[in-house]
């Protein structure tokens, strides 16, 4: 495996030293570090990238959680892959590692995971989302494979870090644990199980969460909370198969032209949802959280040309404001075929894979069924199995509408003593810091809180424009470079 | 070649006697003829219907024509593939046949169509769009392929009617022309060019059209036009690139959710098209055309439970008259992913491709441009390119709309005298017949009628259920056994 031999040749020195205070900061240190290194870093990410990461393919996801636990040995750490009783052999497991230091007073976990979302790989330039490759944007060199911002990067960022650390003699001041995830974008389905299941080895005082994208300005952010997730397939009905469109066209009612006219009244011009009771229940950012939103920069305009954008949602809000606000998102939609496989033809069926943001006060399961008793509003019959003959002839309109699990959304208060030195650590490595109330994305806080007794701040390191869940997901190098930064400053901090 | 072996062992006896009258009457020969040889035909059917016939693969469609050229030369016609000056060789040729009757008064052209419409093979049962199965569907078989139905079977059943007559020695009493087109699905793009630079070999006093199903109570129709056809293809644009559904979710306009938006003002909830002017100019039908319709069976109820419909559009309207209304069908919408492939994305456009069929009065360019109006009126900034990145920034909402060629309608007087020949000679073969102002489904009538300055009648013989442009399409056997005793009865007509 090319990447252990590689490895093996730059940390000749595992483990920390204890008591003895080096001259350097552990910015600093990380600086030189990968300075030194660069080429053979990034071949290193390469290398990590180029191990398959989807949830279809759980062999490749246990090739990564067993590459890791040998990186976590490799620097010293114990280290070990966790599971939960009962839980069958293909669920990818917890990648945990752990430094104890004698004398510390609290224990830094720090969260971040190894599979990425599902490829389409035709989508590719490249036609190869595990075969990596290097491209320059803007004068600046990013590395393109599925995994390179969401997340591989903060993983090979915290051991490089170590790495970094330990080249230089720097001492941790704290216990410190690792917990690398293998089911994130399947939406952490047995992550709650398999830390209660484990409670011991994953409870900490803080849990630090990498994952997601630094603000569009790429300045450094860390953000106190998260949207939650919720899902929806609705599939609406027309004939038993496809129909000839001429033959049946005016008569035959059709699947598509059902979907659209069920989907348009959800949301109207501005993107603002019109689903009944859709904002109930929300719980309002305090001050701090105002204050903070009111000194983020504004990158709307730019990411407007960046994106190609005639218009946007929101009536004017921000972008940072729209994030404490829940979402209703096509994800797809699809019926019959387009482009040169269109033919002429009434589809049999239509479906709408829908995404809903969750923020804190509004829960999952509540969200999911505001939107099924929408439907059932516009005249459907709902069911939540495949309908039968029988419901299919006695109902004028059935949607078949599946709600998937929930990922609940989470905010933890700015003002707490630990979230100080966090702020502290991050700004010794990267000046400014933008705090964020709130990030867009998901990420499970919520079951990391509950399960392990703590709270959870993020710092993310990936660009904001990796593709991150698209083709062409990327990480700019550069982001790396500085992701080893504040993760050394987070791993030795006081 | 299979078929050329098989088909030489049924007809040793080419060509028509002249002036010999037989004992027996056309249908009845083509019935002995195909009750002796059921097995036999079948399996020649089944070699036809696996030389795969679709646009995309022109080397296979040239194989059909020089497959029916033999044909019809073993037969005894005169024969042979026709084009248009400057097309290329890759355009799918006409195969032309002719028989010359000594004192005929008059010239019958028929055409059929070898083309099929795309295949998508995942689709189909059987994963092979071109290798032939028979199944037995309520006791009776079937022969699934693609072109089955639509329209190799109208071809198959001339050649076997014209096997038929000469076994029987059944003279024929006018000039008999077969025209028979490969770009028919394709939208017939160079069938007029051809047939103009051909115009005195395919001139006829009538073209008898042996397209589409017949009625859905199993009963022969005779149909007096078409409906044309005309399309739109229909993009509007997101994000530059797919965009996370959580980082923008609120922000970034989804493109699925404007098409929606677009396309859901579009019909009202009956199917009624509510697009400005879409119902101007129609030509109504003439008394009888409407007797003609009030003593067609109507087979909506059976139609209704057969595709499990819980509703039908058209506001109580019986499906045979919509069929003489405009459409506005939705072949395929398709933005994202949905189910496996789903990602949490805001997608970076979303397409829909529309078919929009004519009736008399209706002009395809006229109905093409009524809707980009309404597009435009919705405050759509429309262009017929991909938009330059200027025009996606500078205007709020932006459509990329491809009008597709245009197929017009058609429509004969059911009181012409050509008429009651044909007619009477149908039912010499099937008893009762069935007659229709309009099909549903396009053929190119008009284009026929301006090239051959002639009429047209269309006598289909497929099944209704054949799942024609749809995945498993087929033909009921026992439509291929009457069709060819039809298509004696049209071939012998006084």
């Amino acid at each position: 495996m090319r990447f252990v031999r590689t490895f093996l040749l730059l940390s000749l020195i595992p483990g920390f030293p204890m008591g003895i205070h080096a001259q350097t900061t552990p910015p600093q240190a990380a600086h030189s570090y990968t300075a030194a290194h660069q080429a053979e870093l990034t071949r290193q990410f390469a290398d990590f990238l180029s191990i398959p990461n989807v949830a279809a393919d759980p062999a490749s996801l246990r090739k990564n959680a067993e590459f890791l636990l040998a990186q976590l040995k490799a620097r010293g750490a114990n280290a070990q892959l966790l599971t939960a009783p009962g839980l069958p052999a293909s669920v990818p497991p917890l990648v945990w590692g752990e430094f104890r230091t004698p004398g510390a007073t609290r224990t830094i976990v720090f969260y971040a995971h190894y599979d990425g979302q599902p490829v389409t790989p035709s989508e590719w330039d490249t036609g190869a989302p595990f075969t990596p490759v290097i491209k320059q944007v803007d004068g600046e060199p990013r590395i393109y494979a599925r995994g390179a911002g969401d997340d591989k990067a903060a993983i090979f960022a915290q051991l490089q870090a170590l790495s970094a650390l330990q080249a230089a003699h720097i001492p941790l001041k704290e216990n410190i644990r690792f917990v690398w995830e293998g089911e994130e974008e399947a939406g952490s389905v047995h992550l709650e199980q398999m830390l209660m299941a484990n409670r011991s080895l994953i409870e900490g005082d803080l849990w630090l969460v990498c994952d997601g994208p630094v603000d569009q300005s790429r300045q450094q952010t860390v953000v106190f909370g998260a949207r939650g997730d919720a899902h929806l397939q609705i599939t609406v009905y027309g004939p038993a198969h496809p129909l000839h469109s001429g033959h049946y066209g005016n008569w035959a009612p059709n699947p598509a032209m059902m979907l659209v006219q069920l989907l348009a009244g959800m949301k109207d011009a501005d993107g603002h949802v019109l689903i009944p009771h859709f904002y109930d229940g929300i719980v309002p950012l305090g001050p701090i959280e105002r204050q903070a939103l009111a000194s983020a920069p504004v990158n709307d305009e730019m990411l407007r040309k960046e994106f190609e954008l005639g218009h946007t949602d929101g009536a004017g809000k921000h972008l940072l404001e729209l994030l404490n606000e829940p979402t209703l998102n096509i994800n797809g939609i699809s019926s019959g075929q387009t482009g040169t496989h269109a033919t002429n033809s009434i589809p049999h069926t239509a479906t709408v894979d829908l995404d809903l943001r969750l923020v804190v006060g509004v829960d999952g399961k509540i969200q999911q069924q505001r939107v099924i008793d929408y439907v059932r509003a516009q005249g459907y019959f709902v069911t939540d199995k495949e309908p039968t003959r029988e419901e299919l002839l006695s109902n004028a309109k059935v949607a078949f509408i599946h709600a998937d699990q929930v990922e609940p959304a989470s905010r933890t208060p700015m003002d707490l003593p630990i979230a100080a030195d966090v702020i502290q650590a991050v700004k010794s490595a990267r000046g400014n810091v933008i705090l964020i109330p709130t990030m867009g994305g998901t990420v499970p806080l919520e079951v990391m809180e509950h399960a392990a007794n703590t709270r959870t701040i993020t710092v993310p390191i990936a660009n904001h424009d990796d593709n991150q869940h698209a083709a062409n997901e990327n990480l700019r190098l550069q982001n790396l470079w500085d992701g080893i930064e504040t993760m050394a400053a987070l791993i030795a901090m006081p």
